[in-house]
């Protein structure tokens, strides 16, 4: 069956390669966008590949919203199925692009979105059918845990460990969609839909590590903790509660032998108990191999991974509460409800009370909006 | 659809509970045998299920190779789609039940067989469509899992670990299966069935932890090394190799983070890179989960996970040369080609120049033979 590629950037020339080894699938065309590398041997346009009747998916690995949207839905209009590794994307239009495909009766999948490599969204399509899924979470932006590894190992500032991502091409030259949680925050949305039919789109929070410093990880090595970026989304009554936040671990815990710019995907299965997938996050061959993975996946009959009953929601993130470590100037200490403080030099570490996940973000933002630098962390089970 | 249970046991009440809740599926009869829990509401006979139209797919949990084989066979000739928890089963008669499941147009998926919860063979079914698996590996026994992090970080003796894990639940009356790693053994077999078409039957190796010591755990701890019972496979050039052998891991190691009785599978994709999946390899709902999701993949489609060109294989497991800690008497340390020695009371701990799994299973079963006691176990990377 013939795949047409559309992008031809990192993950594009991967999933072209390997479709000249899997079962089944073999290289169409690809789309190479003006002013983009254009040895593509085999470059296109939309109209041409929607009037192909030898194509028989499409592959979109362009990135960004437009003109990917477009092509997606002319691609599905045209009866072809589509597949793709755009997580702006479906964040922005899943639920719209899911009416599309099953209208046009095509396979929508987007594996690679998420994860890279780690079947996280095609393991919780599978296990959602026979069991109940609790929870997901994970540490899915393989950017920002390069650099708290570094920061951590290798002791460096959190501007050397950002130029390093940069240099390694794990980070962007701007790098606002990682260090921001925003790239993981969109994972967790995905994640969410998949498993309870229901997109966040509203209510959202995301806390990044833009504001984490080498003095706060000595702290933290000092107590016994590995910081991690985590995502994390779950049931409550009415909706869903999906968030990104820097997260505390104590030694031993599976998260802090998450090294380098590896992924590590969570979910907990009512039945199944909690089941963890770790493995390449990003990259040419991991993302197609996700790629390749989905095409396979509808020659085989497994066209959905999101339901029609699918429906935007807003996310509830005031039910769960937690402790938090947060590090902000200590005039401002009196700020957080504290369980204990600690002070030096005009800067207090404070283990807080309880205090649930929109509060926690909320007087974050309202220190931040009243001029003080502050960081905070849960502190995991 | 009506899905008749063959078993009653642990896994068999799971199954039978969790029908009641799976999208598309419920319950059919039980199946008790004759002396086992009669306290099943739904009893009946194979010919009962056979001949029943209503019975849409039969999940068999009882264990052991006969009835379960003969029930089997007479499940798929009547139609009905067979799944099973039952790794002795597929692992001695897994060709002969493909062949039975093709001739007949029925499912027959084994999920439960090999890592309880832990979904590696589907994910092996679904990765090797378009990717190529270069190995599989993991911790997939429970029990000895269970008593090596016992023995390590609780200090107990072998003997102790062993009845805490049958207090538990864990370990049988006759822990043979688990601690020779003839369990696992079967794991791996069933692992490179699906990975690879081919079901090592004959030339396996499996070193178990019968022979590990309080003492020899104390001496990886001192020199930073933690002890797990791993399974390995992967391509030979004409054949696998498939092994089961205890390997010592380096602080840090993702391995040693697998606590208790979890279960970690690994595989190693041309493309997508390494991929591990944590979780519960045992237990009732962990491992009915799995039968669940079989029987949900049936529904939606994926009915095999063996193929029919699947054939019987020698395993060749004298292509890979690694480094390996022993330990045996110092009399006949001579016998092993040795890169350390360090040699005490009688005891000499080596570690040996770079041998062949084949030539160091052989030196023990020798030293063995000639009355000597050895433990041995590989140095992980």
């Amino acid at each position: 069956m013939k795949v047409a590629v559309l992008g031809f950037g990192t993950v594009g020339v991967g999933v072209f390669e390997m479709l000249n080894n899997a079962e089944g699938l073999e290289q169409g065309t690809v789309l190479v966008r003006p002013g983009k590398n254009d040895k593509a041997f085999k470059r296109t346009t939309i109209e041409e590949i929607t009037s192909d009747p030898e194509i028989w998916a499409v592959a979109e690995v362009m990135g960004g919203i437009e003109p990917a949207f477009s092509y997606a839905k002319a691609v599905m209009e045209a009866g072809k199925h589509f597949v793709t590794s755009n997580k702006a994307l479906v964040a922005a239009k899943g639920i719209e692009l899911s009416k599309i495909a099953y209208e046009n009766n095509v396979g929508f999948l987007f594996s690679a979105a998420c994860g890279g490599a780690v079947p996280i969204l095609h393991n919780l399509s599978i296990a959602r059918e026979s069991d109940k899924i609790l929870s997901v979470s994970g540490i899915l932006n393989g950017t920002t845990n390069y650099m708290l590894d570094s920061m951590q190992r290798l002791g460096l500032e959190y501007e050397d460990a950002l130029k390093d991502a940069q240099r390694l091409g794990y980070a962007e030259a701007d790098p606002t969609a990682d260090v921001s949680g925003m790239d993981a925050l969109r994972k967790i949305m995905l994640a969410c839909a998949v498993s309870y039919d229901m997109l966040p789109t509203e209510g959202l929070l995301n806390e990044g590590i833009e504001n984490v410093t080498a003095e706060d990880v000595k702290h933290f090595m000092k107590k016994g903790y590995t910081c991690r970026l985590m995502v994390k989304g779950g049931r409550t009554d009415n909706s869903v509660y999906a968030y990104v936040e820097p997260v505390l671990f104590r030694e031993g815990a599976p998260e802090c032998s998450v090294l380098q710019n590896f992924n590590m995907a969570c979910y907990e299965g009512l039945n199944s108990g909690r089941i963890s997938i770790m493995g390449q996050g990003a990259g040419r061959y991991p993302t197609a191999s996700a790629v390749l993975r989905d095409l396979s996946g509808i020659l085989g009959g497994r066209k959905y991974m999101l339901r029609e009953s699918c429906k935007a929601v807003k996310a509830e993130n005031d039910k769960i509460k937690q402790l938090y470590y947060v590090r902000l100037p200590e005039r401002m200490a009196s700020l957080i409800p504290s369980e204990s403080v600690d002070a030096e030099k005009g800067i207090a570490r404070i283990i807080t009370k309880p205090v649930s996940v929109l509060e926690m973000h909320s007087m974050a933002a309202k220190i931040r909006k009243d001029g003080g630098e502050v960081f905070f962390a849960a502190i995991g089970e």
